[in-house]
């Protein structure tokens, strides 16, 4: 019985949909996330609206085993995530004991330089329930809310709290993936791709073109929860190339 | 009167998904986008799954102006945009004789070297009533259905299929942005930031944190439609950086 477990993300901020700031965030937690056994199904990026953040959170907590969000927990007015993920829930906005301790603790630690501004305090507020998650890197935590986890936007912070919630995360059989790739256009492999997919339903094929050197290629990649499966379809798949008088290369091409 | 227009984009595809591709399209459409005088306010990523597709075009397609879609539009059994186009728009899936006439020409002048085969004439079905967009790179073209643009997903065929469309898109006012940095975590300016966005209406102003050599810095970007109103908000802000003690830089922090 094959398990399967997915997720979606949500990247909130007006940053990313400008094109001034380069999203980091998603492959590395499609890959993290991979390794423990779940599926990154759907990824939505939106701004720093309220009602986006909320009718986003709503949709997808449902559909997927677990949500991420990134971004918009800092201290300025523009981070408004944590009170509409509260509003989501419909629960009420309040400081978190445990948060507030950290950051006194943090400031103590530092004799008196710097104080507790109101803008700090701002990220003490968690939904009513949440469960902290742990911010080795500047302090201020992100949260978890059942399903839902709230991650910090800075890659460098994003990836270090995820080291707090690896033992949250249930996953299931790892999806597993083999690439071969070729030299020419991939409409020439349409039909004998068509054909290993349809003798193999527990894996998918996908054909990913790339255009290099004014030359067409294109990667075949084969994904599957059952690793004999997708051996036994690669083998399927390079018999029917060499068949055709064709070329296939272990790997995916480097592009 | 300020006139805005606004997009939104469905990257479609697996192989982002999973972690394996790295989408570069989000990028450049945003600013390209923004040159035409579009704001880009929403994308998803999601699998080359059909019903994933309908649902999201439908959803999208009457809450922006414009929805470009990247991915899944090539000849291999697992690009299926193209059909899934036509259901959201519930019309036939046909043939494009323009689309035929211009593979036809293109073997034509290759002499007789290849033949048009069933996965070259798949890239020749569109959506009844959809108008071609131009694919130098490649033959196969894109499409326009309404306000949904269909692309390539490989980025240089996307990036050439956005030349042939440059004077389709009617453009509002564009968002201009200008920037300043700061080498102090951004909680220290949350206050004045607020003060600024409350005292102009009509501009956003961001605070992005950054953290490079265990040090916290921030930009902060002001964006509106009114380029008067942006300079009005950035000399506030940098005098009350003044009035602080601190110090400001122009233009983003290289980061």
């Amino acid at each position: 019985m094959i398990k399967t477990v997915t997720a979606s993300m949500i990247i909130i901020g007006d940053e990313i949909l400008s094109g001034r700031t380069k999203d980091k965030n998603l492959t590395h937690l499609s890959l993290w996330l991979n390794r423990m056994g779940v599926q990154l199904k759907e990824v939505r990026v939106i701004p720093d609206v309220g009602k986006m953040i909320v009718d986003a959170v709503n949709d997808l907590r449902g559909r997927y085993d677990y949500v991420f969000t990134t971004g918009g927990i800092g201290p300025t007015h523009d981070d408004i995530t944590a009170e509409n993920v509260a509003k989501a829930f419909d629960v009420p906005f309040v400081q978190s004991a445990e948060s507030l301790a950290l950051l006194q603790k943090h400031y103590d630690a530092q004799n008196g330089k710097g104080k507790i501004s109101d803008a700090r305090l701002r990220m003490t507020m968690i939904p009513e329930g949440a469960r902290l998650i742990k911010n080795p890197v500047s302090i201020a935590p992100g949260f978890q809310m059942e399903n839902v986890f709230v991650l910090a936007g800075i890659p460098v912070v994003m990836q270090a709290m995820l080291l707090d919630i690896e033992t949250r995360i249930e996953g299931g059989h790892k999806m597993l993936s083999k690439a071969i790739h070729v030299y020419e256009g991939e409409s020439h492999f349409a039909e004998i791709l068509a054909e290993v997919e349809q003798a193999f339903p527990g894996v998918t094929l996908g054909s990913y073109p790339f255009f290099r050197h004014k030359e067409f290629g294109a990667s075949f990649v084969l994904r599957s929860q059952i690793e004999g499966d997708i051996d036994l379809a690669l083998d399927m798949l390079k018999q029917k190339i060499i068949l055709m008088g064709k070329e296939s290369f272990d790997g995916e091409a480097e592009i």
